[in-house]
């Protein structure tokens, strides 16, 4: 066991893509509880794309990483030291921790986890957050039906990767677009797409070409993540009534390609003219539905319906490089850091 | 009564903004009604902004109208001579009979309207399709509740002017754009508007301002009848969770105004972090809603609840310089063409 507090804080906000110069790491001594608080270790740290917005001063879905804090995460971790009842050494818990090697918590938003169900990594990914995305995005919020098409971009990402095999169980023609030979021959191989689009090796208008051809019937729903040239591929396939779940939109986040983006007026009109429904959504809004999300899906992850994939870099140390990598597509499945020893791997 | 059968037809597809060449007037033999049709005197005409997609030989909701056919349009019309049993000399009824003199129907999508319930020509406006298309967006697309704030472009217009009234009644905080003074004074005055803006009294950023103003705890709903400058203004001011019943996009319609746009990427952002739900529609696809709208908004136009202004063209010939003065906005009021003499009026 460390016995030194080592975190990741955000050092200056970045001018469009970020570096590694944001980034600097920290050490201190270890904390010691207090009465009502129980001290973790970090075992599994998650990188998710939302973490770009909170870098940035402006508004969003939350409140921005101050300059000098450690960087935001959800992490799995294990209860070395506790003076609160409700947590016990040896717990395995999960939590807002940070990009940290421990953290200090009362108990507020950490719920345990059984390493019985799943690998306890799971509930950074499929059975976690971006699993919970996937299946709200899908269901309540673009309404998903049997008999419908649907283009899934990220395909291969945390989120996409469960979106395509939920809708595929659903028996829905599930279209993927993803970055990459590799990623693609994942997609048709292991994650149940019908066919996975490679938008590294299709120019927009090619892109858009692959989509009408794969979507013979047209798009009734569009699971979005990216934005770019992959929504802009999609808008002229979308069918009267189709529906777009707006998760999220990567390709935009720091402020690429927003010259050439396909003009608002063009979207607008597609929205009008075949009454489309654009909602967005972001997951801190759905918590309601955890128990139903965990009691559909978690017994698929048990009998292997529903597979995953981890990306995982070693050490804390990695963490900004990791993410930078995510941003830019080169992450491969759910991108995880390992912080810590696993117990059970 | 005439004894010639008079129609405009499009003469040609307009290369952006439309002119008087792009119609042309034609006349004929007046036709005699076969077995179950009858034939018809057209008394009311409607114009509206949906008129200008129909001009276009691209992906809308509807086919185009093709080069030499008669324009579309709806009409409260005076049956003259009939062979279908249900329909007789005298009738007033309302279909799709064109900008025409006369027309031969067989009764396909015609019903009877009743003259004690209110003028006849409100079968076009108030109580027509524009009534139609502002209760459902309102209600069933907005999903508007009270206590909330919704802002109406085109606010005096067919659509907003009733739009704006059953907002109030329903215990909104209700803000309007129109364009120029003497709109924007018969919307507070009239339409229950608590306050209406002018848009060509404001640039996009005091439009912007002046929004911000009006709304201090966000707006909840956006009725949107227009796109350009006014959308844009209002993008900001959204509430999580906002709605944006998307119904026209009329300063888009003719091309204009795209190249200065708005970038997509912001909008696309704005829907993603104020989880925003953006839904076109079209009324064509709620016809079942309309017994419902009527048994609603009938007494209200009945005791004057509710009321609503016409701008009368007067003659077939006047037909294409109004429907391009409605295009720039020149109407005030349900945009009418008097194509023959009312009975009543």
């Amino acid at each position: 066991m460390s016995d030194q507090l080592r975190r990741i804080v955000l050092a200056s906000r970045p001018q469009g893509t970020p570096s590694t110069d944001n980034f600097r790491l920290e050490s201190g001594p270890l904390p010691r509880p207090q009465d009502g608080q129980f001290l973790a270790r970090v075992i599994w740290l998650s990188l998710d794309p939302y973490m770009r917005g909170r870098m940035d001063d402006s508004k969003s879905y939350a409140k921005p990483v101050a300059i000098g804090d450690t960087m935001e995460a959800a992490c799995v971790a294990e209860v070395i030291d506790s003076r609160n009842g409700d947590f016990a050494r040896g717990d395995i818990v999960m939590g807002g921790f940070g990009w940290s090697s421990h953290a200090l918590s009362d108990g507020t938003g950490v719920r345990k986890i059984d390493p019985a169900i799943a690998p306890i990594s799971t509930a950074l990914g499929v059975l976690g957050m971006p699993g919970h995305t996937a299946w709200v995005g899908l269901n309540d919020i673009a309404q998903a039906q049997s008999g419908e098409t649907i283009v899934v971009s990220a395909a291969t990402g945390a989120v996409g990767s469960l979106v395509g095999q939920l809708a595929k169980q659903k028996g829905m023609h599930v279209i993927g677009v993803a970055g990459g030979a590799e990623k693609c021959a994942f997609a048709e191989k292991d994650l149940q797409y019908d066919l996975c689009l490679d938008h590294h090796a299709l120019d927009a208008e090619a892109l858009q070409k692959a989509i009408a051809e794969a979507a013979p019937a047209g798009v009734d729903v569009y699971y979005e993540n990216v934005g770019g040239k992959t929504l802009e591929a999609v808008i002229p396939a979308m069918n009267v009534g189709g529906r777009i779940a707006l998760c999220g939109m990567i390709a935009w986040y720091s402020g690429k390609g927003l010259a050439d983006a396909m003009p608002l007026p063009r979207v607008w009109r597609t929205i009008l003219t075949q009454r489309l429904r654009v909602q967005g959504f972001i997951i801190f809004d759905h918590f309601d539905r955890l128990p139903a999300f965990l009691q559909d899906v978690g017994p698929m992850v048990r009998d292997g319906r529903v597979t995953y994939r981890e990306s995982v870099a070693e050490g804390l140390d990695a963490a900004p490089q990791a993410f930078l990598d995510l941003l830019e597509g080169g992450n491969f499945g759910k991108q995880l850091v390992r912080v810590g020893d696993d117990p059970a791997g």
